[in-house]
């Protein structure tokens, strides 16, 4: 139920001859909308230069045929959709950052927060660096812009740069001649390489937009991976990937964010979270008459619930398609409320029944509440709520928007408690360990060794930062 | 997959005091978007005098906080969402319509198409009447102030114009002291009542308008009913309800249209798709590892092919949220398709798989060509799409947009042949009478005797006009 | 200074074949912009079927190169620039105003106020019409369509029409075959026609829409003519025009509404202000340094005060050309002042000088203090200040938006006593006599016999309304 | 006639303690916007918290109440408006400029081009730091910065950056806690210091913007002074003013770009241009019956000419005002051209006489060449067209965008050859000495020693650089 926020999804196509790539990257950056609604951005390369549109805005809003074919043809592009995780949301923090410096120019596109992003730009400025943006991808900018006048290439210029930025990225970078993948050598974002029909090359956040641009799936980057795309040659710097340790994917890509129909690092997160419902009917079964979902996010551990419990499944919540970002809110005063509005109960499915209701999260619980309610109020004679995700007990810093922990329910509150608060009659949460051994399970070996978990039981795989990004901006 | 269009969505309101009721016309409407995205328009009555604002657009495209706000403190509104069915988009044809007369003000809201309009517009232009729009509502609104003149109230003038009006009408009138809720002796479009918990009286085309402003279900109003509310009291009409005649509710509503949460002259939507999907399992079986529907209108009656046909239910397809007014669709010359941007195949769900895919309808039969081949390319050993409608073969004259006959597949081809054409390896489609028997299913009695068929069938429920909408216009 | 407001300004084109006429209409209504801006339209006929685009705000706001293109080619076509002097403003007083009727479509664009409008639309209202608009518009379009079915041609209806309307109007209607322009009897506002290279015809509120389309000034429309093109030909009805009596038509267009390089009536309207200054000088002579205009309505005014009194002329004021409709006006509370965002003082011209400041009048008296003040503050020793029009004592019923007897300073105040409020040295205001006296010279022999002073003396050409169009609106 | 563009103005303000200065600067930059209308921006200080608002457009397009009001109270601001002379249009390139780096925040506006802003980003770039923007405002904020860093105070900085910075600078900067104007030592940009009312003090780049908000004008900065204003102290650093030398202020701030009721190192503008039309009539004489100017800025020295001359002045041409930024020029095809849209010629005035026109400038002759024709059109019987300026035979380098050579028809054609070309009866340009000679006059002493003239003569103060802006980012 829309609670949490990832920052970014990031997309990049090479050719080998010229022509309207703009479209393509619109088609993929419509796919990956889901991972960030705030600003939308596409560059395009054309004989060495570069040029790019972006706004703040959906990809529907910032583009339209009449930009998009101003863009023209090239022979590269990059895209960018972005949730802003940290200060207000602004323009000059938008993506694709166009940079132009001694060796020519550079377009970036990154997803990911980085941990030291603080020393680093105390570190520039002390050098005389100007920022224009509170972004990390500025910070990044200039740690790949300085590299660069050091060594003889800007893959190895980026190479180079991984020695130095610490934290959660997963970017996309071109140059005049060259487009570049790269990825946190714990891959705390997911980022993987496809094939246009015609041999050319295309990275994205997701593999739902290589699918949508008619690409063929090939491979996800490895952590700590540096792809080159050169003269239609792909060169892989695997210096970074380190042998034997976990990685530490998002596990909040599987729960929520990520297309269902995505792939990451090996793992369908449709098959993932239909195993969130059948582990959570193991570890917290109930009697009851029917299994319905939180559309859409819930949809698909409802299934695994009923699978495995053998209670019916129902489609007992239909979700409003129309509630955009223009929608007013209902006031906190008006006895309306925002789920009554985003969903509708079917009372034929729900009157007189036990009901199991599934939801992936649950953050400060007055949705939640406000769900039961809405069960209760279509006849629901019990209502029966199980989260597919573990209770949010700690800060991310790698790029995921939680709520502050005044915020949260879970560090103020026991499950029995937050039961009684949002008026269900039992609650379950999935556990921690249920998750990542649902990613040890035959069908969904992992490619990487492990999930970050942070925000769940506190094991963060990095040192953690002293300053945070709102700190150092508000 | 959104190929049918219906016309419109009405909602109105009375309150016994003046407070904001635009922002309760504004949630409502939200919940009948579906019914209609072209135009949206809010009328409020303050002290007998009459305000409007309408625009093309979406509801959360024309209203805002500040229009909202100076629409101001009203005990009556109504509201309007329009899909044009002839001619172009025009800001002429957005509704509310707003009347100045002899007698005062009257806002009009209505949804469905007369059969007797050309012939209406001619008789009225003989005595001198001009018009500014092409739609039907402009007509009704010259008829029922023409009545007014010569009778004692604006209800009267109401009945006495449903004598000489023909066709399909769910209408709402807001005269200076009464709001006035009518629908033609056919029962062709739905109309319902509610209640707001502080005693106010709610008319809508559908009951997810109640349950979203938090009014309660009353009751259908019967076809021919005229419902005047004035000073708090409700006051019924029956002298256009025809006893013992069957009723001719668009079946469309109940195959498509309508949300399906929503409860239709005593039948809920969801329950009628459900069955669908038991009526097609039994009259076209067919062995398979899986049954998925096509979001978001086909998954009610996968899940219940499903039920009959004991295949597991599965979550195959998921629909992109972000394709919205301003989404610019591939050309026909590119590649890529737009069923490839709409919807996403779960490839772990289809891989290797037999698939049952249940859609609502087949027009044109690109689209479903389209899904066949998507759900092909994701590994489907098989795909046996079923159609949980009959065949179009003919025209609707009452506000349904329905392809001319050379675009429908079905007056073209046999059903095999259509099969072939879209790549299936078998095709079924619901027939008229299984639809017709679903309704006379014991848990879904029907408050009226019957639905309109003919645009499968051919058996209009009235004379069919002469000249169309359409050929008087362009 | 911006103080009054004329309602319209017209214009139509009749050429023998099709070509982008929009295109045409565009730059005659940006030439004809100063006669109202707040709303704007155009309407084609191709083929006998009209369309039309209009809309709240400047000509340059409303049309585009892409609407334009859409009007597409058309071989007649109307337009029309409002300011609305009833009611609020609103999208559906916009015209060209659009009809369908039994005889076909009709558009029509007029300038002025009738004075029966009220009763017209009581009659209208009784035999059943019904009203979208609080326009005149619309009850001159009720007429002539009313008329047309009684007779055998739109010019006979028209012609019939202005035997029941009264008051004030030029309009411009185009029926599927025919341009038709028509001026009420008494003249009160302009229209000229005009001929374009290739042999179409033209007509305008004023002459300087035909200068900006290339079109040569033919003659101006007599006071109660009618003319039809018709297949390339035209056709005068005399009938209406009245022999012998005194024409009315509105002083104002000659002190302040039109463009100094129109002829209206066969007065050059520059050579009347440089008259007007000439005539004040004689009037109202003092001892000075310099004489300025208030840009720009009263720098003709001043060049021939300056001509006259022999007092050299100075450019001692310049206009700040980027207020726009979209300018934040300064707060009553703040020191800084509208004048002053307006109006910059050239100090060199005025420092330790005697000034003479021509204005075209004084409505309020709020602005003409601020220009004393400007001035003083820039330098000047004396400030006498002359005004090129008579004192506003009554209101107008034909079209100018002249402000209630309350907020008019002269209804309130000697002349001696607005010197002192306003704070100038001394005062004078040109008499109605003499503005009569200066049509009467031999240069500037007007083609009609008269003008409507009545604003200024209350001698009105006609029956004065019982009902004021706001009253009965609002 | 609008043919030449001025790239910026500048305006800053320091107030004593917390107000709501959004407004002030808003209205100062209306006053500005003459100097450009590509973009503007406001940036302000509160407690040491620098926030901006700036985008595309005029200053009434990007500025609205909301937005003004959310900048919320502050005790500095600083404002600008641009016209781009290179490149494309930007939003990068758009002012202020906010940068934040080691010492805090800063905002820099500032009007001009540096010589060597390729050498200085190269060095730079050298050093690692990376470019947003094309603009010299961004190199100017590095040097600073990086000057910032070696030293004691930002006041201190700016006085080090203008010995590596060379050109054309008149520049605010806006730190934590100071406002600091200044200007290069050549002076070739305005730039002059008021006091409000309440103490609080100004900068601005003409006098006009001062009187606009009720500041009293107290001096201009002096070529190469530093002012700096905190705690409501004014200090200044002379150490880059140089005795003796002459300095370059662009003469065409008094020939067209600034404002008539502006004051520019001593000389009003007005009054420039006034003895510019004196120096005409006596180098080029003609026997005429009435001198016109071309509006809005030949109207000045037309009334010089007439002055001298003893012809009468005349109000010959109008202009229309409603021609603004969304206007959709004639095609070159249409028979319609531009100057027939933007101007409109008084009959009356011009019939049978001998006319003397007076314009600023000729750059292509096209412009003239429909201005002659529109005049002949209207019946005069001579032409004699007079020009303020001498003619453009050198590109500049300093911020002003004349056409390259190819265009520019003095660089092709002898004056007589241009007279042909435009069809006038007789043609002369003002000298480059005459125009001197009027800053020696008494009355019009010059603060600065000279004035910059090598557009016309190709004597540049500085050095000329060797790669043009255009080439560098083209």
């Amino acid at each position: 139920m829309d609670k949490l926020h990832e920052e970014c999804g990031v997309f990049g196509i090479y050719e080998g001859s010229n022509s309207k790539l703009a479209k393509t990257v619109y088609y993929a950056l419509i796919s990956l909308q889901h991972r960030g609604q705030e600003s939308a951005g596409i560059a395009v390369n054309r004989d060495r230069v570069i040029r790019c549109v972006k706004d703040l805005g959906l990809v529907s809003d910032v583009f339209n045929e009449e930009n998009l074919d101003k863009l023209g043809e090239c022979n590269m592009a990059v895209g960018h959709v972005r949730y802003s995780t940290s200060g207000a949301v602004s323009k000059e923090n938008a993506q694709p950052m166009l940079i132009k410096h001694l060796k020519g120019q550079m377009a970036l596109v990154h997803n990911g927060n980085l941990i030291n992003s603080y020393e680093l730009r105390n570190e520039l400025e002390k050098k005389g660096c100007i920022f224009h943006s509170t972004s990390d991808t500025e910070v990044i900018s200039y740690i790949i812009t300085g590299e660069r006048l050091k060594c003889g290439s800007i893959e190895e210029a980026v190479s180079n740069a991984m020695y130095r930025i610490k934290g959660a990225y997963s970017l996309i970078l071109m140059s005049p001649a060259k487009l570049i993948a790269a990825r946190d050598p714990l891959g705390f974002k997911p980022l993987c390489m496809g094939k246009m029909p015609d041999g050319g090359i295309v990275f994205a956040s997701e593999s739902c937009a290589l699918s949508s641009v008619g690409a063929e799936f090939v491979r996800d980057i490895l952590p700590g991976e540096i792809v080159t795309v050169e003269n239609g040659e792909i060169r892989s710097d695997l210096s970074h990937v380190k042998k034997d340790s976990k990685s530490s994917l998002c596990i909040f890509e599987y729960i929520y964010f990520a297309r269902p129909d995505s792939k990451i690092d090996g793992v369908f997160v449709h098959d993932f979270r239909v195993k969130s419902g059948i582990s959570l009917a193991k570890s917290h079964p109930v009697e009851a008459d029917v299994v319905i979902g939180v559309p859409d996010s819930g949809l698909d551990a409802a299934y695994g619930f009923s699978l495995q419990s053998k209670i019916p499944y129902g489609i007992g919540l239909i979700k409003n398609k129309y509630i955009g970002r223009s929608f007013i809110a209902p006031d906190q005063t008006e006895r309306r409320n925002m789920v009554r509005m985003k969903l509708g109960a079917i009372e034929s499915v729900l009157k007189d029944k036990r009901v199991v209701v599934i939801d992936d999260s649950i953050v400060r619980g007055t949705t939640s509440a406000q769900i039961v309610k809405l069960l209760r109020d279509a006849g629901a004679k019990e209502v029966h709520m199980r989260i597919s995700s573990p209770t949010f007990l700690n800060p991310c810093y790698y790029g995921t928007d939680i709520d502050s922990r005044e915020n949260l329910i879970a560090c103020q509150h026991t499950i029995p408690e937050i039961c009684e608060l949002i008026g269900a009659d039992s609650l379950g949460f999935m556990e921690v360990d249920e998750a990542l051994e649902i990613l040890k399970d035959g069908d969904t070996k992992c490619s990487c060794s492990g999930c970050c978990t942070a925000c769940f039981d506190g094991k963060y795989p990095t040192e953690v930062p002293q300053v945070s990004a709102k700190e150092r901006f508000e």
